[in-house]
């Protein structure tokens, strides 16, 4: 049979499979592609759906890049939108179909499949939960719904519940929009995958443009009035007013049309697939939110659907269901979003996760300037970056600022795919001009600090770690460096204050048989006064990563 | 001898030098250290300086980082201004200094010596260069000085002599302040690092902008008047009024001294080091400016002068001169400035370097955004990538830009390092979310672009090459598949239209014998349109890389 007389069948018309269904036909002039969705809309952009609440987006349009008729027209795709596939029969090669506008069943014969099926939001069977206005957020049309009420006017308190990506990136836009926000978060912090660290830093921030942040707390119920409209969130330890919830727990992979025909699951519960995106059935292909793909820092099976992955997927199952061949080897949990005036970044692993997966890590936490320090409107980025001690090389960076986090991300993945080194990384001939960089890009100062950590050259703390010894009370000194100006403004309860410029000629003053540990404000002067001390003698000296632009805890006047 | 007993002497004391007297105090607690500089500022922000002009930057103290006194007190660094060194003798290892300011002669022993002398502005001798307001911009005082007497309101008239970076980012920081800037530069590109083509973006921009770039024409000589002011340039087909001249040809490295006294040059005219920044003379290393380095993609010795790039060999030289081992194993060339609205980089080779050094190029052009399309304020990225077919390792990239381009820039320079293949970098996993990248980043489309024509799956053809053909009066036929409404507010004069959505209805229009040119906007259509010629069994049909964004000539309406 050749190319132009098989029918290739996607299920899925979002990113995933639109993508692979564009890709097959510039691939296979000839080939039959159909495309079938239980959904009433295809081709639109889930990721833009908070902005789009927030009005950054005026129309629901702009979220819908493509029609059925446009693939038809152009591409001589069918898309058949209100058709359920119930079930896939390996054997035969056919899928049965349910049309959900005439009710009726039909079949179709493939000869090459793909799954793009996607994953729904997770919907806890709670008390409640079927109360008006509490949403899930991942279809155009509840995004329209939220919308709608938003404007209303009639919306003075929402809950949020998780604190993930979507949750907080919905939380901006209703806060933008007027409305009180609590977001409620099950586990110790919001934003999981980062470390708490790092996540607290934008936990505060939050806090600082009214967002109520609720951590370690469960929903247990949801209330409602005569109309069933939710009126309170009820959680393990508290009862909160909503007039809107917006569920944003996670998602979970649609898997199950797969399994019932026998196609293998992954440890990640999503569908296995080989490189070329092909799942244990030959002829049937796995791509987008439903797909398990590899991890490229722990070469362990992943699943952490992203739209970006899922337009890649696509492409390469599209290649390899028609005439090519083509491989996706995986992905780093590479993540950015804007919350607020802060850019929030992450990729590969973090020092959690890395300690999980049995690294010996070193880490850092940098701050460091996103353009020359002497140009306008430079601003902060604080760096967190993990290593394995082992081998030198990077697990995974945490960024966190308002200055431009994304490049740094993007660099750090580029270096993550090709098993960089943090000293590699120090070496990175990047871009420099006063508008963009430091002559030393704020990731290149990253790892020379961290390779200094790595090769014993300093020893750095954690902020967090020096919280813990004050809570243990240990006989240690904290010691500010800065100016006197920045210690009245504010400095760390219980420090001791020796301006960088007199530490010398007042060193008498430090007990050199105690543990010290230096900050300032974004590290520099910490690691002077480290080196000064070292020389002088002092034994037991660390300066804390990240200075004051990393610590978390309120500072005393 | 331990190493608290030694002297290191570092000669030149800005970028590459300081870093490395700063480093080596922190790699060496004890060592002697000196720092030699015939200037009277240390530790500038060479880069800085068009924005000082441009009073984006308003007081020159933000271009010194520090100054003598702080080495002195914080890192127990002796610095001596306005202190010439005039010999070195590798012998006796000793170093011959004028004092400028006594006029005394003095001598130094050194135990390790690290040359950091920079580089100089080329200044041909030409007649009435020594005229008044004809400056070069490399010192701080020079830039107090041009912009003392550009705020006097005398100047109404500026020549750059050399369309380099610097010339460029003084250009538009004198445009800025209402002068009426002419560029005159004696090859027949403005920005010679970068192909014609995307030169000629920035060239196109530069004239919108209200600067007149005057290409292939040489100044001959400066003309005063009877103050001995300059008042015109004569280039060899123009007279040109000039109330102030800056001089921006280029820079050459600063040997003489190093040549004197033996160690070997490299063929690009810089000292010659190996990877721990060594010269020939043991003991003797040479950082920044002065010093040659190798190229990682072509792993030719190579000099190009940046503060990034001093900064890292500064930091290697100071470990190697002290008691560790660091290697600098080279540089991409990258760069990156701003010009008025546009964000130009490049990174690697150019297509015209890498056909230079041998390789079998293929490359694109290719428009994107940097953001998701439907995200406000996203802005376009003109993306030209250079592969090598043979290998399909990527050569260099060249972008162009309202939008991001910095990003993008630093992405490719990563991928370079490690010599990732284009399909590599056409699956990187890189950060998105709408406010940030497209879920595939321009990078990534263009990287697919550039492989589907390796593959031989598309085929493309530079604009350049269009205006060519049109030129030689060849019979084909450029196709705009725009819009209606597209087409009647610009076309390329000699063009077909015929919009993308009646292609297929008025296919029968077309002569399938003849060439058949598709483009569009950004190239999206116009690939669709190929696509479709090609289904249709044309076999002539090509799509015009970077369509309309990458066009150059005036659009006929």
């Amino acid at each position: 049979m050749k190319n132009e007389d098989k029918h290739l069948i996607i299920i899925g018309g979002v990113a995933a499979g639109m993508k692979a269904a564009a890709k097959a036909r510039r691939e296979s002039p000839a080939m039959k592609i159909t495309v079938l969705t239980d959904e009433e809309y295809i081709s639109y952009a889930g990721c833009g759906m908070p902005y789009f609440i927030g009005d950054i987006i005026k129309d629901s349009k702009k979220l819908i890049i493509r029609e059925p008729a446009y693939f038809k027209n152009m591409h001589n795709i069918d898309v058949l939108i209100r058709h359920q596939v119930t079930a896939i029969d390996t054997q035969s090669r056919q899928i049965k179909v349910n049309d959900l506008e005439k009710g009726q069943e039909l079949r179709f014969s493939y000869d090459k499949l793909i799954i793009a099926t996607g994953a729904q939001p997770i919907v806890p069977p709670l008390p409640g939960i079927s109360l008006g206005n509490v949403f899930t957020l991942r279809t155009i049309a509840n995004a329209v719904k939220i919308k709608t009420l938003v404007y209303s006017g009639n919306v003075k308190n929402a809950v949020i519940v998780g604190g993930g990506l979507i949750g907080l990136e919905v939380a901006e836009n209703l806060v933008l929009r007027g409305i009180k926000v609590t977001v409620v978060e099950l586990l110790d912090q919001i934003l999981s995958p980062l470390d708490k660290d790092m996540s607290l830093l934008v936990q505060k921030h939050l806090i600082e443009k009214g967002v109520e942040v609720i951590i370690s707390d469960g929903v247990k119920s949801f209330e409602g009035n005569e109309n069933n409209i939710v009126t309170r969130v009820i959680t393990g330890k508290r009862q909160l007013p909503a007039d809107m919830v917006i569920l944003s727990i996670g998602i979970k992979p649609n898997t199950k049309l797969a399994q019932d025909a026998g196609i293998e699951i992954g440890t990640t519960r999503a569908i296995k697939v080989n490189e070329r995106m092909e799942t244990n059935i030959p002829g049937i292909y796995a791509v987008g939110d439903c797909a398990e793909t590899t991890h490229l820092v722990t070469r362990k099976p992943a699943w952490i659907a992203m739209g970006s992955t899922a337009a890649k997927m696509g492409r390469v199952a599209a290649i390899n269901a028609t005439s090519g061949v083509d491989a996706f080897k995986g992905i780093l949990g590479t993540m950015i979003v804007k919350i607020f005036d802060l850019n929030v970044g992450k990729v590969g692993l973090s020092e959690r996760e890395a300690v999980k997966e049995g690294y010996k890590t070193e880490s850092t936490i940098v701050p460091a300037s996103d353009k020359a320090h002497y140009y306008p409107n430079a601003k902060d980025i604080i760096i967190k970056l993990i290593a394995d001690i082992t081998t030198r090389k990077l697990l995974g960076a945490e960024m966190v600022g308002e200055g431009m986090v994304d490049k740094r991300i993007d660099i750090i993945a580029t270096a993550l795919t090709f098993g960089a080194t943090v000293d590699q990384i120090s070496k990175l001939d990047l871009a420099y001009a006063p508008p963009y960089a430091m002559a030393m890009d704020a990731v290149i100062v990253a790892a020379n600090v961290l390779n200094n950590k790595i090769l014993g050259k300093t020893t750095g703390i954690l902020p967090q770690k020096v919280v813990e010894k004050f809570d243990r009370k240990e006989d240690f000194v904290l010691l500010d460096v800065r100016s006197e100006l920045e210690y009245n403004s504010g400095h760390i309860k219980g420090c001791k204050h020796i301006p960088l410029d007199k530490l010398t000629s007042r060193i008498s003053e430090l007990d050199s048989s105690k543990e010290i540990i230096t900050y300032c404000r974004a590290g520099l002067r910490a690691a002077h006064a480290y080196r000064i001390l070292k020389n002088a003698g002092f034994k037991n000296v660390k300066y804390m990563d990240g200075s004051i632009l990393a610590w978390l805890q309120e500072l005393e006047k």
